[in-house]
């Protein structure tokens, strides 16, 4: 006979906001790191500075990009949750849940690290040409913090994911 | 009638592996990161970089710290329990293991990011100027790397201490 089924440690509504919230900051900093631009004018010329120029911000763009992806499918999961009051897959996908959510989690925090350090390296270099540049490393600060917003709550949803996992010892 | 001790679930000797395996690794970053400096004649006048010049090299190093303090103390834990075969304090410990986990894995990762992002782009940069600023940055890599390694035995340390978790629900 199977087990019954584990009382929620955590209700499915408060993991739904956690994961809301969280597909929101990497929303937003999605869209500003991608609108990010500034130009300069050298000798009547124009030089673009894209954010795909940093290297670092690609790599910030890649661990957001994975982040959303997986926040909507564990949104879905959650949404199924809280309407059908089980799980999908059952008690089995706790545990993709747990290995989940640190593994975004870390990944995330190495994302905002990145954005975070090279743009306070890159600001002291170039920051001062001009007001643009200064701009495009401004908005670099505001992609960085959006991101550690989202680590954290990820890291809320990391430990939800621990707190939910079948008994075990 | 206070219950009995929870069976470990994973053995104190394994744990013990582990932490001493991330201790080692952020020791070789901190000695790689602090030993780390270059020289550039201009005309005539030595230029030295350290790495204290650069804001995220500084960061980084602050983490390794944390991560050595915070490695240490859970390595006299691990062998008072491997030696006593229970843990100080009891299970209400396995809170305090179970969040500082979380935390210093998080904290890591974003010191390796932060490592990883500003090499990348001051290597684009300033690599070519002179061979003793590209191995000043390839000693950069090494640091992240190592700490990349640290941040992995963390995350397995993570694991094992949300496993132990006393039983709720």
């Amino acid at each position: 006979m199977a087990p019954p089924p584990p009382t929620p440690v955590v209700a499915p509504l408060i993991k739904l906001v956690v994961r809301v919230l969280t597909f929101i900051c990497l929303l937003i900093s999605l869209i500003i790191l991608t609108t990010n631009t500034a130009s300069v004018f050298i000798n009547f010329d124009e030089f673009k500075l894209r954010f795909q120029d940093v290297k670092a911000y690609r790599y910030m763009l890649a661990t957001i990009v994975i982040g959303i992806a997986y926040t909507l499918l564990q949104t879905a999961f959650t949404i199924y949750e809280a309407t059908r009051e089980s799980r999908i897959g059952g008690s089995s996908f706790l545990l993709f849940d747990f290995y989940g959510d640190k593994f975004i989690s870390l990944l995330l925090a190495t994302g905002t690290g990145a954005g975070f350090a090279v743009t306070v390296d890159l600001k002291d270099q170039f920051g001062n040409l001009t007001s643009s540049f200064d701009k495009f490393f401004n908005k670099g600060y505001a992609v960085s913090s959006m991101l550690l917003i989202a680590v954290l709550f990820t890291a809320v949803s990391s430990i939800f994911s621990s707190l939910s996992l079948p008994k075990r010892g």
